[in-house]
C-alpha cells in the first residue's frame, strides 16, 4: 500500500509496532467498507423493506443487509480481524483464513444505524468498535477496545476515527472519505476535541423525548435546556447526533432509561465505540441508569443494551445529577 | 430530449400545452442543477467559510457560492426562465438571452439551505419556487407560483416536485435524482400525500426552541407534544425537516414568531415554495403571526421574512389555535 497522508499521520501519532496491522490493514480496510456502503446508499433510491427482522426484532431494510455484507466481506479479506459480530447477526464468528501474525482483533459493528430516517434521506451512519484479542466478551472495554470508527453518510461521506493504544496519547480524527476508499481519504481534522467553557452556543439532543411524558426528571431536564436557551438538534440517528456534538465542539446527547421506556442501545455495537470516540475527544459517556462510565462495565452478553448520556463533560455531569438526584 | 419515464408521467398528469416549456425545459434544467450541486457537495470535504456575508448578513460558505453559481448557470441556459433572484442575491435579474416563445417564468431560490449543519455532514437542501410571468412581486402566490422544487442532499440525492397548473389537479412527486441529472432521475413516488387520521405515529419539529424560554404559549405547545408522545425529529434544516413530514406522511414544523425572536424565514426563497409543496401534498402552511395561509399574501419586497407552521392539516390547525389563543 502506498503511503497516504493519513497513513503517515497515524504512523507518526501512534508509533506502536505492536499495532502495525491495526493501522496499516484493519483501519484502511474498514474505511474502504465505508466508501463502499456510501456508494450502495447513493444508488439505493427505492429503499424498501427486505421482509426480514433482525435478532432484535427491528424491521430490516435492504440497505442494512447490503451494508452488513460489505463489512463482512472486508472482514474476510483482512488477516488481522479474527472475530466479528454485528447488530444484524449478534454472534461472534471467526471467518476461516490464515492469521496475519501476532495481532488479533475482534470487531463489533452496527452496519447501518438510523433505519427510521433512511426513507426521508437524512444522514445515517455505521458504528464499528475494534477490540484487541479474539472476543469482546468479559474484557475490560476501556483498555481492550483500542479503536472505533463512525462512518457518516450525508451530502459527503465522512468518518470519525479514534484510537487509544496502551502507553500512547489517544487520537481522534475527522476524515473525508474518498469515493475510492482509503487511498483517496483526506484528513479534515487531526484533533476532534470538545471545547472548554465558556461555550458560545450550547446544543442538546434529547432522545426518546416521549419518555419525558411519564418521567418528571427527564421533563425537568428538557425544560432546563430550553429555559437556558440551548439549541436543539435531534435527528434521531445516533451517529449524526453524536457527530454533531463532536464537530461543533459542544453538545449533550441523552437517551434516558425510565420506568416506561427500556434501554434500547446495544452496548457492543453502539455504546462502546461511541464512548471511546467521545472520551478520545475529551468528553464523557455514561449510563443514565447509574452514572457509571460506559467503558467501565465489561460485556457479559453480546445482546446487552443500556441508555446513554454523552458529550461535553460538564453537561454530562449536569445530566447525571439531574437524572439520578 | 429523449422521453424519460418522468417526462412521460408529467406530460400525462399535466396535459397543458401552455406549460410545455415548464415541464420539458424548466424542470429538467433545475433537476440537472440539483444533480450538479449534489456532486459539488460530495467533493467539498473542506467546507470553509468564503469570508463574505450575503445580503441577510449570514456567513456564507464556499458551497453556498458554488450552489448559487450552478443554478445561475442553468438559468442562463433555459430559454423560459426570464428572471431569477435568490437568497444570496435578492434582486430580480434578467439574464440576456432570446426568450423561448410565449412562456415566461421567474424563479426565486435558496441555493443551499442549512448552513449550520453542513460541517457535521447532515442533510441539507435547495429550495426553488417557479412563478408565471416576469416577477414574483405583487403577484398572487397561490396562483402565480405554479411549481416548486426541493433538492435533498443526503446519503442519496432526492427531490420533491410540486406543480399546480390552472384547471389541473395538483401534482406532488418524490424523485430519485440520478448522478447524470434529469435523464437518469427516477420517480420514487407519484403522489406524495399527508396521511388521514388516525395517525399511527405523530412527529413534531419545533424550530427556534430557545424562543419557548420567553414565550409561555410556545412552551405549552411543546409540552403538549411531549405529553401526547409525539416523536421529535428536528435537524435544524428547513428542507430535511419538511421533507421528513412529507415522506412519513405526518408531521408539523413550527417556526414561531415571538416577542424576543424575529421572523427569519424568507417568504420568496423559502416559505412560498415550501407552502406550495405542502398544499399539493394535502397539508397546510400558515403564518404563526396571524394564522393566514402563507400563499394568501403577495410579496411586497423581495427581502420579506415570516414564521412558518406547516404539515398535517389538523396539526397545523391545532398549533394555530394554541399560538394565537
Amino acid at each position: 500500500m502506498a503511503d497516504s497522508e493519513l497513513t503517515r499521520h497515524l504512523r507518526s501519532a501512534l508509533p506502536s509496532e505492536a499495532h502495525k496491522g491495526l493501522i496499516e490493514s484493519v483501519l484502511p480496510t474498514l474505511i474502504d467498507s465505508i466508501a463502499e456502503i456510501s456508494k450502495t446508499l447513493r444508488g439505493s433510491q427505492h429503499v424498501s423493506r427486505a421482509g426480514s427482522a433482525n435478532a432484535f426484532g427491528d424491521d430490516q431494510l435492504n440497505v442494512d443487509v447490503l451494508a452488513e455484507n460489505r463489512i463482512r466481506y472486508v472482514v474476510s479479506q483482512c488477516p488481522f480481524i479474527m472475530t466479528a459480530s454485528s447488530e444484524e447477526d449478534p454472534i461472534e464468528r471467526s471467518p476461516q483464513k490464515a492469521p496475519g501474525g501476532s495481532e488479533h482483533y475482534t470487531i463489533g459493528f452496527d452496519p447501518l444505524d438510523g433505519s427510521s430516517i433512511i426513507a426521508p434521506n437524512w444522514t445515517v451512519g455505521t458504528i464499528i468498535g475494534i477490540w484487541e484479542g479474539k472476543t469482546a466478551l468479559h474484557q475490560p472495554p476501556a483498555t481492550k477496545q483500542v479503536a472505533a470508527v463512525l462512518g457518516v453518510y450525508g451530502p459527503r461521506t465522512t468518518a470519525i476515527v479514534a484510537l487509544r493504544l496502551p502507553g500512547l496519547d489517544p487520537v481522534c480524527l475527522e476524515l473525508g472519505v474518498g469515493e475510492d476508499g482509503y487511498e483517496s481519504t483526506e484528513i479534515i481534522r487531526t484533533a476532534v476535541r470538545f471545547a472548554e467553557p465558556p461555550f458560545k452556543t450550547r446544543w442538546f439532543a434529547p432522545a426518546n423525548l416521549r419518555a419525558a411524558a411519564d418521567d418528571a426528571k427527564y421533563m425537568q431536564l428538557v425544560s432546563h435546556f430550553i429555559q437556558n436557551k440551548y439549541t436543539l438538534r435531534y435527528s434521531g440517528g445516533l451517529v449524526p447526533d453524536v457527530v454533531h456534538a463532536l464537530v461543533k465542539g459542544h453538545g449533550v446527547y441523552i437517551s434516558p432509561v425510565t420506568a416506561a421506556s427500556k434501554a434500547k442501545l446495544r452496548r457492543l455495537y453502539e455504546l462502546y465505540p461511541l464512548a471511546l470516540i467521545v472520551e478520545c475527544a475529551g468528553g464523557k459517556a455514561i449510563s443514565p441508569a447509574d452514572g457509571t462510565n460506559i467503558l467501565d462495565r465489561p460485556l457479559e452478553d453480546l445482546n446487552e443494551t443500556a441508555g446513554l448520556v454523552c458529550g461535553t463533560a460538564e453537561e454530562v455531569d449536569f445530566v447525571k445529577k439531574a437524572l439520578l438526584a
